[in-house]
């Protein structure tokens, strides 16, 4: 595995393995790589010659008063997952060599960056979106790969890539889980134990919503206070939202029809810590 | 030469070029096409093994009131044009491929939009921007020609090119004027015969500011207030802006020192038609 700091030296390695026929993933991080990354860069692995990771705490994806300070990050651990995990190369840019002095232009994906998490974190896809699309024409990749976790972050990311005509396939991973269903995120390590044992209560709020659109509930004030009551009961999580959303569109719903896909998603805040989850129903 | 009316048949056919190793160049145009579009023609001829001129009057570049209906379209004539001047593809794209139902990404280039024609036309070059970006994705060029009268145009598309690293040299070609000076733009022949023979101040203006400049005037004021006195003397032109900035940096000038680049810039409206010019001298 290669290890490249520098975006032109990526991006021209990235334009002459095209021209030698190479099929290129990327697999865009902020490191602190767990298993949820490992199952990223396996399904880059099964569909690409070239597999590159990218390692970027993006500052512009962070509000004010969030983590971006205290994020984790450890460059010789994820090097040598990433190397485990089968990726050939490892980009690791500065930030100094993503954002130059004078650096002033952004993609903004207007509609489906304003619910949910845009709500809670204005200007949060607005850097997303950026740096993806900086990310896409530095690693000029046939195939990026993005976690389901992320739900509506690879919402905008595909509308993005449609608009600006980016072309490049995307692929949307499902979500990998701890045991007790917590979803795997790196952001997981802020947890106290207790708030950890508590925190398995998101997936089981999902998986109580599923459940009850399975067995026929399309009231979504029903569905959404049963997860709110389940959430309130058994944990200390402040609960940020909890929304059921056509999956393409983010248009909340209000009453559910057959054959709909939709989301559930969620964020609850665990003292400092903000945790989101989703599952996506076919109704 | 091709002409390809379909987004996606222009993207597989640039890759299909790139990979055979061409050199491709885009000569993005709104069509119209006069001798200035000609020199960017011949220009990416002599640097390219394939030549790429897009015609797309782009909605989201004119503001309300603005004259995209009355924007003169002639494909067949344009066609003929390009033919002419060497082109090999001619990429003509409708509103419905380029702006598909739900589009809602955009590209902003925030400081550098803001003064002189962005004051005067709030979001063009958002709008500028936004297709730039989509033109690049679509068409590949490893050059993209643009030219020299749409000066703040190119300082804004350079700093979108070099922020979201996009992998594209550009080039900027100087402007081709009429004997009488006159710079070359599709929008000269909205002008009546009177307002034609006034609009050659334009040009007398600059190469004043110039003369001026070159014989040791450093106060901008003075400068400006010599232009609009020619201008207003000799024409019934209403004068929107002139302004002298920073070439790079389009930052405003009150004072000039010695081994500057600066922009003499200026756009006056003659009836309902807005025209533009400018020179780029060093001090």
């Amino acid at each position: 595995m290669k290890t490249i700091r520098d975006a032109s030296l990526m991006q021209q390695d990235a334009e002459a393995a095209r021209l030698r026929g190479s099929r290129l993933a990327l697999v865009p991080t902020m490191g602190a790589l767990h298993d949820g990354h490992v199952a990223l860069l396996r399904a880059a692995r099964e569909r690409a010659d070239l597999v590159i990771l990218s390692v970027f705490v993006n500052p512009t994806q962070f509000g004010k008063g969030e983590d971006y300070e205290r994020y984790p990050r450890d460059i010789d651990r994820d090097s040598a997952i990433a190397r485990d995990a089968g990726a050939d190369v490892l980009f690791v840019p500065s930030n100094e060599q993503m954002y130059e002095k004078g650096f002033q232009s952004f993609v903004t994906v207007e509609k489906l960056s304003a619910p949910f998490e845009g709500e809670s974190r204005p200007g949060h896809f607005q850097g997303v979106a950026t740096v993806v699309a900086k990310l896409l024409n530095i690693t000029k990749p046939h195939l990026a790969v993005f976690g389901q976790k992320d739900a509506q972050q690879a919402v905008v990311v595909r509308r993005m890539i449609r608009d600006l005509n980016f072309d490049v396939e995307l692929l949307i991973v499902p979500t990998v889980r701890e045991a007790d269903g917590l979803a795997m995120s790196s952001r997981n390590a802020y947890l106290s134990p207790r708030e950890r044992g508590e925190a398995a209560v998101l997936s089981a709020s999902l998986r109580k919503a599923e459940e009850l659109i399975r067995s026929g509930e399309r009231r979504v004030d029903a569905v959404v206070g049963a997860m709110r009551g389940m959430i309130s009961l058994s944990s200390s999580g402040a609960i940020d939202y909890i929304a059921i959303a056509d999956a393409d569109s983010l248009a909340r719903l209000e009453h559910l029809q057959t054959g709909q896909d939709i989301l559930v998603a969620l964020a609850v805040r665990f003292g400092k810590t903000r945790l989101i989850d989703n599952i996506q129903i076919t109704t």
